[in-house]
């Protein structure tokens, strides 16, 4: 029997700021192993990560959770005021670095699978696939123990990620999407010149400007049934000009979208090559472009998981979850390649800021609704 | 006698890049005085200036000149083909630092005046205003000299400034006016927050982007009989937000306008306000705006004062000059307040680039025309 609240206590107390291990998944592995999980550590680059499976090998039923260890770094220790891996209980909060975010989320998962196999061992199998890098680049976290899980033949039926998805009470919103992101950064070249003299430089700043204006005010759709409208925000401007005699030679902007299943990176790519290309012939100036796409929009219609998971949680906190596609990216963005995923969690309180806290029932109630998700995936 | 190609050697190989002195203002002052001139060193802050008068002081008929011993950086020193306060002459060009930039100017109206009070001494006063701070701020050259003259109840009725305007020829272009110039710096401030949800966030960057673009397809004037069309340059905008997941709380952007004598500092002040406070009520967010004046428009209108100097020109040169009001800013914009002035010199080849030159016999030349202007000024 584990205790859920002392289990996120015990994980709080060690370092595991992205990419430090800090002791977390070597003390998960020491725990599932116990309990007749067969464990492996996918290791990759900088990043460690535990892959855990009880029952057989590729079962057609399998259900897996995934989640993460690591945390974000204490911002100013100073403005804390408990101690930031000290995991210490007041008025029923838990407070610490990665209280919400998401060892308490890993914590009860953990606690329900461990509890649930031993008690009603299954006709099937449980993955339990756990990453050192969420919070960072999260190139070898859960996408190594994905490309892993492929290379080994592991493979998950369903899979549920322990983010925290409640938004002021517990059990309110599960999420079944996630937006996509696309960051697309642009250089506008001229000729440089004095501002006495315009007519013998090309100002690069009006083409940018105008670039930036239009897509800033252009709509990218009107949302649907799933998804908000996807947004578009300039996130900077730079030239590094400090002569205000002097037409500067070159500029560069950036913009970030958050786009839902209306598109795809490839298909914005090519709108904001074909925008960046017209503004480049009505100016004459050259504009590179370059992206990043930090994961494509996914949605996981309502269905037989979304219904497992809501009846669960109903049952266990008498709410209703909105299914929401709202809020940033997580790791179901590469879960989603893989299998249908949908993501349930706590509510997050102060998630990335100082005195990041739980509270001590929520992880409890957590543990109660993802041991019912289990029952009745493997009795249905 | 005076040789003013002597003198500019001599000038040019004064290391007086501003503000240093670099021994320039003491040699002129030495000759000056032999020559019977009165003369008072009127340095202000880290600025020294030279003030010289021939004749009684506050006579109703004083010419003067003005100009500046001080000289720009070097730039990459590795890069001269000539040692930059050399003054060798090769080929007929007198190269260094400073040699059309204007230490041959200063060199020519100091030859002519000396000249002039000995063999024609007039019934007047000459006056050479002489700054060691042209390159620089300029806050305590040419102003300081004006300054110290109106408290000393010294006046000029006309003054010539002796900086390069000449074109591609000697003689083909005077300055009767020049554009004011005015640069505006714009901050706007909003709300940070996550890219993933916009509405928490106020993002300043489109409002600034607005604005950027409104004023720098804004048509300021067509120009008119003496002036070329008003121009803005945005010369830079800079955010410095990294993150590409966050909207920037602040934003900051600036604008550099020359502008003819269809408006002044204080109009477009006000239009430069105008437009910020009607971005900050569409955009709902707060728009800073401080703004620095470097000078105004102004014009000398054909009259005698530029009868007198394009009838020397022609006569030594047989060009008629054009009478102009392009390029940059010169000390012209502080004369300008104290008496009708207008610029005329040679032909500057590379100023404020290395290898800095002039040919020998237009400093003749040049010396030729300010004596020729004398003359006629005198015997008018």
């Amino acid at each position: 029997m584990i205790d859920p609240v002392d289990l996120t206590a015990r994980l709080v107390r060690c370092p595991s700021i992205t990419p430090e291990e800090g002791g977390a998944l070597v003390l998960l592995q020491d725990l599932l192993e116990e309990a007749g999980f067969s464990c492996t550590r996918v290791d990759r680059g900088e990043t460690s990560n535990l892959f855990a499976r009880w029952g057989d090998k590729g079962h057609a039923r399998t259900f897996g959770y995934n989640g993460h260890t690591d945390v974000v770094p204490l911002g100013d220790v100073n403005e804390w005021t408990k101690p930031p891996f000290g995991a210490e209980i007041e008025d029923g909060w838990l407070y610490g670095r990665g209280a919400t975010d998401m060892k308490s989320g890993v914590a009860a998962f953990v606690a329900a699978a461990v509890e649930f196999v031993r008690d009603t061992p299954p006709e099937g199998a449980l993955i339990l696939a756990i990453t050192g890098d969420e919070e960072g680049p999260a190139t070898d976290g859960t996408v190594a123990l994905l490309d892993w899980m492929a290379a080994q033949g592991e493979a998950m039926t369903y899979c549920l990620v322990g983010e925290p998805t409640s938004a002021a009470d517990m059990g309110d919103m599960m999420k079944i999407g996630r937006r996509g992101s696309i960051s697309a950064f642009f250089t506008v070249t001229g000729t440089q010149g004095h501002v006495a003299y315009p007519h013998k430089a090309l100002n690069p700043m009006p083409a940018l400007v105008t670039l930036m204006d239009r897509l800033s005010r252009h709509e990218l759709d009107q949302g649907n049934a799933h998804f908000d409208p996807s947004t578009l925000a300039v996130t900077t401007i730079d030239t590094g000009n400090t002569a205000t005699n002097v037409i500067p030679a070159e500029t560069r902007g950036t913009v970030n979208i958050r786009f839902n299943d209306t598109h795809t990176s490839a298909s914005l790519t090519d709108w904001l090559q074909s925008e960046a290309d017209k503004v480049a012939a009505e100016f004459g100036v050259s504009v590179a472009m370059t992206t990043r796409v930090s994961g494509e929009s996914f949605l996981t219609p309502p269905g037989p998981l979304t219904d497992l998971v809501a009846r669960a949680v109903q049952r266990e906190t008498n709410r209703v979850p909105v299914m929401s596609t709202g809020g940033g990216t997580s790791d179901a963005r590469f879960v989603m390649r893989h299998c249908p995923v949908v993501e349930f969690g706590l509510v997050g309180h102060r998630m990335h800021a100082v005195d990041e806290r739980v509270r001590v029932e929520q992880i409890n109630q957590l543990k109660g609704i993802y041991t019912s998700i289990l029952h009745d995936y493997f009795s249905g």
